[in-house]
């Protein structure tokens, strides 16, 4: 069974695709064909855009499902007449906030997303630099600029958890990788002493290590399962020994990682 | 005025988060003090939090706006119990949802960001990973498994904006600074050639490009206002003269450069 799904905005379409994927995903049992229309913000293209939800209701047999965050009341009405179910975000919660707030809103168009609105978006940027600069190891000095310390193997997830600190949430993240060196050592490296309220481990199951670091290095001893479960073990070891907080990132998204971490280590989200 | 806002959450609490600060952003009068509160999965955890609900209340003498994408039944009847005035995301949508699809929800949680269901992470993972290995013009080679090519001046937004389109979207983008040496060129750069229909600029103005130098290399020649106004001025003619479509990135965020980008080249968005 086959459901078109549109996620219509007359912005960059991420809040109306953030909840409506959100809600699809209660529904598994059901296959979406997933489109996200972002800046239909004139009635000419609210029209094309009705033609072709109709096809896609022609052609799945069954009313394509509709989020949208249009703001403009005209355009959401152009829209309407398709032949769709409306999941109307913006009608159905601005009045009764309206009401609780007793303000009128603005009914601007996709400000949530742009940058004058947006007081963290230097600092996120800042942020996505300060991960790019201090990653991998790449640099130390710095760290007493960071919010936070990612420790693991290599290709534990701590790159993509980093960015994604920044990118999101304008949190200063650098990681830190721990090499074989760093583990035969009996305490912590030395540019990581002064920070230890900073540092947070991310491990990994060794199979799962170990199919990754083949996409790179293929029958490296890199790669190897016995080089992965020694490296894991040692670095967990480390972690609990020097009473560090970790997650093994596994069955983990990045979004879920850094959500744990946050929370964890009390940091405060820059939110857009 | 000052009103606190909670974005609260089973899972990550990115859902809550994107409608709240959308709505929110709607009432630009009001200063909203926000928080979000991730994997509140327990009736116990419900209950501490409506006690910080609560003194956020009388600390604003108003109530605070609760926007929640709790799943369980009972841990939301917990948090209508708090002095807040509530925006339930998922009681609201889902139960016309299910009329219209005629299927129970699963009513699991947090399921949207989670890896397992989520058949495009590894695609994601894979474009962030292809995002920094292709940064820069560090290598060309693999511009044939580029979803795009993002041209522009040294810090014009481009490895943001590749990094963005990575992680949210799972789409390869590569970028290639285009140096002196390419702009006294007649044509484009050899390594570029092949990939015409994958390329895009980004172009910004000389005074923020300036700023943004400025901030890595101050007072250099590479950050003064004459070698911005000639870079700029350089590769706008260059783009002009390829017919390289390009968006000026002075005024955009990256999520709203990317969501340009996407739209204007007709590359789909591999949604979570």
């Amino acid at each position: 069974m086959q459901r078109s799904a549109f996620f219509i905005s007359d912005g960059t379409g991420i809040t109306a695709e953030a909840l409506g994927q959100s809600l699809l995903a209660q529904f598994a049992n059901i296959h979406f064909k997933k489109l996200t229309v972002p800046y239909i913000d004139t009635i000419e293209k609210a029209q094309v855009l009705v033609q072709q939800i109709n096809r896609a209701a022609t052609e799945d047999n069954a009313r394509p499902i509709i989020f949208d965050t249009v703001v403009n009341q005209q355009i959401r009405e152009v829209l309407a007449q398709s032949n769709g179910f409306m999941v109307d975000i913006f009608s159905t919660f601005l009045s009764p906030l309206e009401q609780e707030l007793q303000e009128h809103s603005s009914y601007s168009v996709g400000t949530s997303h742009a940058i004058d609105r947006n007081s963290h978006y230097m600092e996120r940027m800042a942020a996505v630099n300060f991960a790019l600069d201090n990653d991998d190891g790449a640099r130390t000095h710095y760290y007493d600029q960071a919010d936070l310390i990612l420790l693991g193997v290599s290709r534990s997830g701590k790159t993509p958890t980093c960015l994604y600190l920044a990118m999101q949430y304008g949190v200063r993240a650098a990681n830190y990788p721990l090499t074989e060196e760093d583990m035969e050592q009996p305490k912590l490296p030395t540019a990581l002493k002064p920070y230890r309220h900073k540092l947070f481990g991310l491990t990994i199951d060794p199979e799962r290590l170990s199919s990754i670091r083949n996409e790179r290095r293929a029958n490296s001893r890199y790669a190897s399962i016995a080089q992965c479960e020694f490296e894991v073990r040692e670095v967990e070891q480390l972690l609990r020994r020097e009473d560090i907080p970790f997650i093994n990132s596994t069955h983990f998204s990045v979004e879920e990682i850094s959500a744990r971490i946050l929370l964890e280590q009390g940091i405060e989200r820059r939110l857009k």
